[in-house]
């Protein structure tokens, strides 16, 4: 069983770092500290100086970090320099979202094909990809060696897709299916949950206006 | 300065709660103790216990809460039986797809209308939403009271937007955009960052294939 050996908070984090670094375009200073990065993102020094250890490449202590080498270790280290293989289940409106994000391609994702039991989809394209029956799944992703699934179909079908992901040989599961999924120990599973985003804004305004 | 008393981290996973104890059904037991949720959600039972310790209603040793009483207490925390307004900037793909989604509506949430720059969008509907010009922002939000704002456009346009929604009184900010926001201390920003989710699922892979 594979367990990263990285927190997960920590990883959701080295996007913002690099995003951070690499929106500093020509103005970017030719080494940065731990320090730095945590005033401009408004974050804690410590938390930025800890997660940035995690990475092989090493601060100096005054000078901190060569940005350059900096961004070249976040991204190696994200994978962004390597592409993967990915497939959707579900082309409704969210699932063709995810299709035709072109931000994808800059963090090593690439999206093949979807999967949908909508006759009227299936044989269609979206943004030049393919939306395939669902009986193809399996073999497609074997035959592929496609290892990341992306879950965007209603709750009650979710947990059957996730099933067959993992008989395709799926290793990690983005689902966006407001439900927790069974999947062996080797299969990630990351939940992107809308209800519970939507919690934090609603919380905010009624301690907002109990004041 | 609203700060809100929760950690966000226990704010999001009080939805994952909710949505398993309304998922028994008619299966569900008179009572539940956290120890009984925590097993099922395969979480830690001294995370779910102090969460639920957040809540207005109290578990007894041994039997553990009411479920009615626990989930109408979840429902009203987290203002689903409230309903807030929202508006969507940005109607591409993603901002349609959160306007027609329907389980916004189980957890109080009404996009009211969408606004975009793109004159063949403006004037239009999506899902029986109007999608405005820009220039009607400030006064829509404010004239309406609404508090809640989605951008969904790019990077760059994404802090214009921002202080527009600040100017028209908006005060929970949820950004699809890869970037970081700036606005006042009273305003929520919850970002909601593709690449970290992404990170997660590729490091996984990164992790399985070095074994």
């Amino acid at each position: 069983m594979a367990v990263s050996s990285i927190p997960r908070q920590t990883l959701m984090r080295l996007p913002v770092y690099l995003s951070y670094l690499k929106g500093l375009g020509a103005q970017a200073p030719a080494n940065i500290s731990s320090a730095a990065i945590a005033a401009a993102l408004n974050l804690g020094p410590v938390q930025v100086r800890k997660d940035l250890a995690c990475l092989p490449c090493t601060g100096r202590p005054k000078t901190g970090y060569v940005t350059t080498e900096l961004i070249r270790a976040l991204e190696h280290f994200l994978g962004y320099d390597d592409t993967a293989n990915a497939i959707v289940v579900g082309a409704g409106k969210l699932g063709r979202s995810l299709m035709s994000y072109s931000g994808f391609a800059h963090y090593g994702l690439n999206i093949l094909a979807a999967f949908d039991t909508d006759p009227t989809l299936v044989g269609t394209q979206c943004d030049g990809k393919p939306i395939l029956a669902m009986d193809k799944l399996v073999d497609l992703c074997s035959r592929l060696g496609v290892h990341i699934g992306i879950i965007t179909v209603p709750a009650e079908a979710a947990q059957s897709v996730c099933d067959l992901m993992v008989r395709g040989g799926i290793l990690a599961i983005w689902n966006f299916a407001p439900v927790r999924l069974s999947a062996p120990g080797d299969v990630l599973i990351h939940n992107e949950n809308m209800a519970s985003s939507l919690a934090v804004l609603s919380r905010h305004l009624a301690e907002r206006f109990k004041q």
